[in-house]
């Protein structure tokens, strides 16, 4: 199956799609849609229009089977907050839209399960990253931090199926 | 012309259309969609796909040439501004979808431009929504906040069309 992760952001949303076969994990494809600020006040439909697309097309592209986004740590101004809940809404609409369904995760349960411990540092996140994903070359930081969010959620579906089946199986 | 304004909320999404020829103005449709909270973290991504879908079908319907959104006044907690944000999000996208521009205005330019005062009360800003669409019944507060919009937004484009002839004619 593959998953994708989604770190939204208005300015930069970052995406990345693995795959996963058992306890196996493979980087597929990552990357960040941009949207620039404008000026004007029609921009941010714009903006928002242009992220929708581009999040449709790798969901297009790439035929994820599951998808997160990461819950957002509320510690901006007001205003800032507003602009993350817009593009967030995208990130959530996108893979609803494809008939996904859609995991969210604190940024400290994406650390915690990905690094082991929930106040890790970027470095140390990316670094994991890349050692359950062999190979992967980051698009940017909010890319590496999606692939994270995949990672966190795959794990995370993996547990409940493993559940599942033990309490199928009377062992649960 | 028609006009769409919308009211943006992650429970109720006002919306309301309107006709506008030169100066007159006539009431087409308005009304509520409702996106009851779920218990589950996926609910969220589902309330704003039956959101989204909801507006896209207000607009398929109507047809609208112009759209507005209110601009939320940012007096909230931030989870209650995060929520409003994504629901706002979608509010923007849906029109921009379809190809529209898409205006926003704070609340108080809204009741300037339908009452005459900034500060207007809820029942003084849906009198004159009536004053201004004779026979008009609203499907609730929410959807009478949209056709304010729609109000406000045809009053800003006249203005602007009055200004771009005058400019044209070597008057202004």
């Amino acid at each position: 199956m593959r998953v994708l992760g989604i770190d939204p952001g208005l300015r930069n949303m970052g995406w990345g799609v693995i795959s996963v076969d058992g306890s196996r994990m493979g980087h597929v494809a990552n990357g960040v849609i941009r949207s620039s600020a404008g000026g004007g006040l029609q921009d941010l439909a714009a903006r928002l229009s242009h992220l929708f697309a581009g999040l449709c097309a790798v969901i297009a592209e790439h035929r994820p089977d599951a998808a997160a986004v990461e819950q957002t740590f509320v510690n901006k101004d007001a205003a800032g907050t507003l602009k993350l809940g817009q593009a967030r809404g995208i990130a959530l609409l996108a893979p609803a839209q494809a008939g996904l369904a859609v995991g969210e995760y604190a940024p400290n349960a994406v650390k915690k399960t990905v690094v082991g411990v929930g106040h890790a540092g970027k470095e140390q996140v990316q670094h994991m990253v890349r050692v359950q994903l062999p190979g992967v070359v980051f698009d940017g930081p909010d890319a590496a931090d999606a692939l994270a969010i995949a990672i966190c959620h795959a794990r995370h579906l993996q547990g409940r199926s493993l559940r599942e089946a033990g309490s199928r199986r009377g062992v649960a």
